[in-house]
């Protein structure tokens, strides 16, 4: 059946502030914040969101809004959604809720998005120590494809999704994320690897009351002030999903949710057109506003029934997946391959971070031979339908990781200055976006 | 045109050990163990291999072969091969060698592999510290199809491929790997990170010359001596290619590999049926013998046009592969997803290794409560077709890993006891499965 | 860019008949109807449309509707719209019209649809002789979902498309169509073929002034006479593209139209949601009403370029199509076989139409077995994503034509009385769709 | 479990000619064919085949042998094979006979097939008015792929299968066969629609006693001669199976046959490395020996549960199929439309022979516009892994067929005179292959 207004339960204004929507959104995970709506079980409904950082990016040429963004904002979610069984009765601590993506996209006038590097001043990214300074690319939207005036000489279609879906957090498992990220803070920098090899990033995001929103709840109260200080950053995905930015996560797919609090008090935001695996450049997804149109199921006990905790508690729980069946297909990829051992050459353990952070770094020196400078290859390979493997990870010491990039994201138009192909000689894969590069590039010039 | 006998470079005997085959075979890693054949471009020329124990493990139910099994033995490999271009001018070092996979599978009449859990105490795998015992399954091939007795409810099309496909490394290659190898086993006990969550295994295997096979060199000769206190040991994946263990790397796809000595040296072996990613009980493909069919071209210079160094040399490269057109299609994927919590509820750093632990670990609770072992799921998902993904690398702290398992994998047959199918809420994937492995479990008793 | 109000085209309100519209629709393909706007190459723009019968068929259980629809007000289409380039001039006879679908679906609110089979008295189907009375099932969409109360147990994902997409005929090849299509309802009944194996059918619709709606021109006026005299029906495609009804021209495909007539008159409707390859039963689409994203390209001199005339004028030509990258993935089929041997054990000789018949014959009469209806598996096979494939036309005398069928479609649950389940031994693939079947029929009694 | 020389019953020596093979072969389908081996249901066993013409095709450049090909000596079968259960009872009429097709490919040390246009007095193909001479084309395989130094800038993996798998007909089936092609034959002139679009074709094929050969009943005895009297000929697929002709029915793939004899007497031939749905030009897959594994299971019964007959007696059935999950992935396809109007601008009613007649025709001449001759598409689309859909068969009075073309079938090799390319508009697709030709017939020059 049709959703109805009844069921567009969070109508958003796209011209407007996030603080200024009817609905309230709220940047935080805790259990105190209100639920906005309430949904029924196997009813169809539409949420809608702004983009996570509440439309402070702009549609424009320069970087300064992505170098100065402040994080504490950070993400602006739809919700919560207390979730209740065709008798009213709300879905309870121990069931497993099965959310249904029945269909995603744009917000009907505003179908466009960004992807940025992040300063490295400013949280950076995974490889901030090569790229330390902001940048920002704008794609605009031709239905199913996105295609960048940054980028030029590429076309693809989104594999779109949210990167955030959760349910609210338990005291007691608020209490678990808090203290392990608090004590991260505390010891994390005696460990060697980190300043080697992913350093000059913030090890974690505390609470803080700056700039935190909590839906309903009024800035300033005290109910307000106890909250803010205790609620998680969203920044993480964690046991209750939350920004998990699995990029397969798309049209038909399912997510079964543990629940932890009465009514799941399900969230969502930050969607994304399209993202590689790792989402590599931290504002790397094609980052924009977005509907959802969810169909959720109540699967009474299912928490325990189906999720066998890996932890010291119950609640060390993750959630499960089903992959829809529309996904863009491609059939020719170009591998790129990294071993743990890092830009200093030294030998690291098994560590698939490392692994990945070369097959990256190799990707872009690569892709970066044919005309693109190393922040565009950065930048595409966040947000492009890459695939980012743990291939090997038994054979020590290394760790072997791959970086697959599907050859058909290169817009496959004939050039006028072929002279360069002759430098190409991996013919058959290369032949096509080198020309489609320098063609676009004397387009564009 | 046909491959005849002369394009078949090293024919083996599947009835002999590898010290008896005509062809001396090798298993190490080093610039002077001498070619057994030369190849020249563009012609498609046949290898053959045993498996990577050279026959050590047999077809039964005890699981003594794997645990007892001597590691300096491995990985025997078939070549090296001398790449010459069509004046029979070989491979240089600088140059880049594409290896097409054109065909490859078992050998005629050793149609069988097995999958093995490492012992603790013996090297042990990615899940040592849950899986501390020695196990086996033995896979019976139909065809494109594999089933194996010890798992039974299972049957799934091999994604064949050689774990190991590599040029021989250059001397000054060799000795950055052995420093930096030996290095970690010097300091790496001092990390906090090994010793909690990859713990117990060894660091690395420096050379040693127990069991070492060097090809026409003779054993015990002066030469030998010398080259077996150097060369380096199979296990890790490396600049060379070496046992990257991609479980893409099939029928039809490339690989570039950069040339570190004349000739190119081109060795391949420990082929495997099917793998998953990750391949996760160590001797987790299904491996067996079998034969590859190759091509070869010499793109002159092209490692330096191709492959920019990450790291303090020019040798600090690593190959590019091509993904190949016919692999098995699946469509419906179970997807489990791990964060970097370890077990002991400690918060790690964008740390996808141990991201990628807590995926398997739930995917292995998950399916043994539907009648499996953890140890059979553990064998499974180390050999079936699953897929191992980097989804989120940089929202701090937590790095989010996936593994993706096709369902088609399990054998869609009635049951006759269908009673506990009605435990099973998540009802469009697990049906399936759930029934599948009691019926074959009555037929079985 | 955002599609603005200023690049709907064609806006619609769904609450209205089509006659109602303030943009004048039509239902006939004639040269001198004229264009409601232009367009411009290259900008993307949106084109909304009725359902083929403009909202005749209503959501019920009755197939009254559908049993006394009237075939002479079909199909309505939005349209004409005139092509420019950038400097206004328009596309000229001769030309190519590349036209890229970026973005398709139903309109919002308006998120249902019906399959008919058409009453033998009123045109009939493919299998008429077989089924000769009117059935009718409604389509609710979940997203990229169907499923239907009348044909319980299946929901699949839409492979959405334009059933007409096509270009105003010159007067020229609307004589030839005129003629032909006459040519052949006054000798077409003396072929043997016609009678025994599509029998009861029209042979053509020729131009009438019933029901003609010519857009903006006023009904009864002598221009309007004139045209409706001339104009041809929309039934059959034709080389203007027309009513091809390709199944897979959905996201992200092109259509390269010849160009007829100054500014190509460019007209579109007939929107399915899905569709069987064939639409057997004629009103065998997933009906309903929907929008455009199009966006498209003038070709200078490209019909000749590229499409050589297969026939005795210049304008004896078919458009080009390619597919686009996100259709639904399935990896199950179930083929059925036909070969021109019709029903009463008559040979044909290399006959596709007639093998194609038996293959979806011996398709229903299979499903059939499992608790489905004749005349619901004949709806199914009409809009599910079925492939019809000329498998062998040149093994005289019998062409041979397959019709593959997903078993993905059949809704996978369990079901509480397995028991016939027994009956079916072709286990793997029926298993599933047995079970859901009863187990819906249950849940919907 | 591995195949032994005891699992393969049909070994053959491809130096030989089929009539001295060790294993009698034959070329007719009777009920009175003696088996040549014992199969029992569940265990995998190997056949091998000689080429459907039993080597007379040369690999040589002249189509001389094509020319004066003798049809009555096609096809030269493997069989009969007599299929028991576990107990020794063999198959029974009315039982249904499932067979895996686990693996298959060429025999080793003879991979290499031919693709043949036949010449019009000689049987002809599909396109006989169009292209009456006898042309050859010769292909090599490299593993997965096949090359043709008659049709240079293609290369592409095949989709291997037997043409040709079926049981032995009954009596009763036999005599239905040969009455109805003998009745065909004696009316079928008297059709318009023959003598236009598909003329010139033999329009069936006989019993003769020239060139039998019918496996171990030695040729001229007097049972011999009665049985090549009734025998019919193996152009046609029928009701068993026989020459479909089915491109999928590949590797991992099922077909359930019929069983109209005692034993089921299973043969198979005409094995073919790849093929274009419709097999256009005739002799136009690409034909070479072979070997199958395969593995049998009898469903007792499951004709009459599972095949419905459609038709006069119960004998009309059809096989079914399920294919196999390892069919090479294309991601681009472009597609060819036709109409049932023929070349003459005739229009035809519902026709999808001569729809797809026509498609096929602006394929040809599309891609001949490239460098191609007409004969060398002809010959592509013959072997290259096309599909040809029934896309509308209701739209009276047009049917509408379509040919989707895999663009990655064309070589995508850089060029050295990309000047052509400019004459190509259609540009993201046709480039490719437009630069691929030119560069390899340059090379070739």
């Amino acid at each position: 059946l049709p959703i109805t207004s009844e069921h567009t339960l969070l109508l958003l204004d796209v011209k407007k502030k996030p603080w200024e929507q009817k609905v309230r959104l709220h940047n935080r995970w805790h259990p105190d914040i209100p639920p906005v709506a309430d949904v029924t079980e196997g009813e169809l409904f539409r949420v809608e969101m702004v983009d996570w950082t509440g439309g402070r990016v702009r549609d424009d040429d320069s970087a300064d809004d992505i170098k100065f963004l402040d994080l504490t904002i950070t993400h602006y979610l739809s919700g919560p959604l207390r979730i209740v069984d065709a008798e009213g009765v709300p879905a309870s601590p121990g069931d497993l809720l099965a959310v249904e993506i029945c269909n995603l996209g744009p917000l009907p006038g505003d179908e466009w998005g960004y992807t940025g590097i992040f300063e490295r001043e400013n949280g950076g990214g995974f490889l901030t120590d090569h790229f330390p300074s902001a940048r920002k690319a704008i794609w605009y939207f031709e239905g199913i494809y996105a295609y960048s005036p940054q980028i030029p000489g590429v076309r693809f279609p989104g594999l779109t999704h949210p990167g955030i879906v959760g349910t609210a957090p338990s005291v007691e498992l608020l209490n678990i994320w808090n203290e392990r990220e608090r004590k991260l803070i505390e010891t994390g920098h005696e460990s060697l690897k980190l300043c080697e090899v992913l350093h000059q990033r913030p090890l974690a995001n505390l609470p803080t009351s700056d700039n935190c929103l909590l839906g309903k709840i009024q800035e300033g109260t005290a109910e307000w002030q106890k909250i803010a200080n205790e609620a998680a950053r969203t920044i993480p995905g964690r046991e209750n999903g939350g920004n998990c930015d699995i990029k397969n996560l798309s049209r038909g797919s399912k997510v079964y949710l543990p629940v932890f609090v009465e009514g799941a008090n399900l969230s969502t935001g930050d969607m994304h057109f399209s993202q590689g695996d790792g989402e590599v450049s931290f504002c790397g997804a094609i980052e924009m506003s977005g509907f959802l149109e969810l169909k959720c199921e109540i699967i009474r006990g299912g928490m325990k029934e189906y999720l066998t905790p890996v932890g010291p508690t119950a609640l060390h729980v993750n959630p499960i997946f089903e992959i829809g069946p529309v996904e863009p297909r491609f059939s020719e990829w170009l591998v790129f391959e990294g071993i743990s051992v890092d830009e200093s050459g030294k030998q690291h353990f098994l560590d698939a971070s490392v692994a990945y952070k070369r097959a990256v770094l190799n990707a872009i020196e690569y892709l970066s031979r044919f005309g693109y400078s190393k922040e565009q290859v950065y930048l595409l390979l966040s947000c492009c339908p890459c695939e980012g493997r743990i291939s090997g990870i038994v054979d020590a010491p290394n760790a072997v990781a791959t970086l697959a990039i599907p050859t058909a994201i290169f817009d496959q138009v004939s050039c006028n200055s072929p002279t360069n192909c002759f430098l190409d000689i991996l013919k058959d894969v290369h032949f096509i976006y080198c020309c489609a590069f320098f063609h676009v590039l004397n387009k564009n010039r």
